[in-house]
């Protein structure tokens, strides 16, 4: 698997400038008030889209003949938005069916990436049933948020980046919604970084896959659940997180929203939730790192009102 | 004055982690959608305080000797913060003089970093009478926003950590509105790069200054008026610019907004006006680099109220 994600970064090279290589911004544990050594910011919020899934995008569909039909997604968040700015980038039709709870603005940023917008269903469920038929209907390459081995190892050439920029970390934070972007980051640094996944207590869908022994639907709120709102850890991230993951940390919301607003007023990083559970774990001692730790934090998304930072 | 860069630099090393290291990102031209080579981005915005006033103010204050007293400063923005964070660091007592007209907000925020805040006058002039006359009385260090030597030396260090991250690029784009940052970086880069000064329309220092032969009182306003807003080119950024800087170009306060806007919808980065003037001379056409530049972007500041991106 290793080698899909030596493949996938190989793509991108063809398809600069479409792709950003973010910055990775390593800063000493003080600049956080931290005893550890360093604390490396991997500012994948910056990436086209405003996450790191337009990498998973990107190679589903560069790996892939495209049908006539184009491509076609159920999302009305970050998944649709990256599915949305890959089609353009390849000059290729996108549907996205979205749930009529998904926001006029989200809608009209969907839009503006060129796609067509079927709004379908009140909720996601609905959304999905509604795009599969679709899907069956024209034959369009359907693109799924985490859970297909392109996706992942898209995501994986994050971890070869941040590799490349920094050398190899001690550790890794990922927050884990589907498991798309842990899968493809446990893949790439195996045993030779420690990964750890971060989940908010309102959508613990890895942490109850390992109490069940077995992926199983969870109930998901919160803060997060915009971004980490999956119902169920996705297969090959369950696969890849059972060889190469052993700690799995549950963060409440109230830490993660302080974690959010201290990095927009400490650091002037506007983010979503979901990107600062990583602040959160180290701020509020979940996960304790030790004194000579280089540990790296994804800052995996920007998919904000910005108001919300006021 | 390249020393004094030099010697900024090597305080600056001391008092690690203080002030931060902000990430270089460089990006292909195509990026943006223009034809250049490449467009560097300094992400000097995430600097301690939110923009590059960290810098001179720690410089200021680490070259003098401290009085009892403490240290002054006239101010409600970036200036302000800048050295109530400086003086946080080295553990001084800080006074800062705002007119009435500074927000709540801007207050409450210095009064976190430790300052005593004194509101006195209607208008910034009228504070910083208040502000001389304490300083008469008390003897503190009095700090100025622009026209200190050391504080361009401290903003000078940017330009030299541009070149130390991703060499010397063919031309800098530098917001000015006191000058302390560009007679900073021209004094850096000499002949070595050309660096552009770019002001709004509505505040326009050193082009005023230009047309009388020599610094004149402005009238400003407009968009950028918050952190641009000094009146006349300071006397060291006059002399400086006199002899490196050729271009002085004016932007509307459309193209700022619709450039500000664009970097947060498009790019994620949450910033000031005044940090968007070097993106909007590039796509409204003001500035125009050859196919094979480099050109470098300094982002400046992200003192800003994150709902004025909705």
């Amino acid at each position: 698997m290793r080698t899909d994600i030596l493949v996938a970064a190989r793509r991108f090279q063809d398809h600069a400038p479409f792709l950003h290589r973010t910055p990775l911004w390593q800063l000493p544990g003080a600049a956080f008030g931290l005893r550890c050594a360093e604390v490396w910011l991997k500012l994948e919020h910056l990436q086209v889209g405003g996450s790191f899934k337009a990498r998973g995008m990107l190679n589903r569909l560069l790996a892939n003949p495209i049908p006539p039909a184009g491509v076609i997604v159920a999302s009305g968040g970050n998944a649709g938005i990256a599915t949305a700015a890959a089609a353009r980038a390849l000059d290729v039709k996108c549907e996205v069916f979205v749930p009529t709870v998904c926001s006029p603005a989200k809608q009209a940023r969907l839009r503006e990436l060129g796609a067509q917008v079927v709004v379908a269903g009140a909720v996601y469920a609905e959304a999905l049933q509604a795009c599969l038929a679709r899907q069956r209907e024209t034959g369009a390459l359907l693109t799924h948020a985490y859970d297909q081995p392109e996706v992942v190892a898209g995501a994986g050439t994050l971890a070869r980046e941040i590799e490349e920029q920094g050398g190899r970390p001690d550790s890794v934070l990922v927050s884990v919604g589907g498991g798309g972007l842990i899968a493809g980051i446990a893949t790439w640094f195996g045993r030779d970084a420690r990964v750890v996944a971060l989940e908010p207590e309102l959508a613990p869908t890895l942490h109850a896959a390992r109490k069940a022994g077995e992926p199983v639907d969870v109930a998901v709120s919160g803060i997060a659940a915009d971004s980490l709102g999956a119902k169920r850890i996705g297969a090959i991230a369950w696969e890849v997180t059972q060889r190469h993951v052993a700690d799995a940390l549950l963060l409440p919301d109230d830490q993660i929203r302080a974690a959010q607003l201290w990095r927009w007023k400490q650091m002037k990083l506007a983010v979503e939730p979901a990107a600062a559970l990583g602040l959160a774990a180290l701020q509020g001692g979940a996960y304790q790192p030790g004194a000579r730790e280089k540990v790296c934090l994804v800052i995996c998304g920007a998919n904000l009102d910005p108001a919300t930072l006021a």
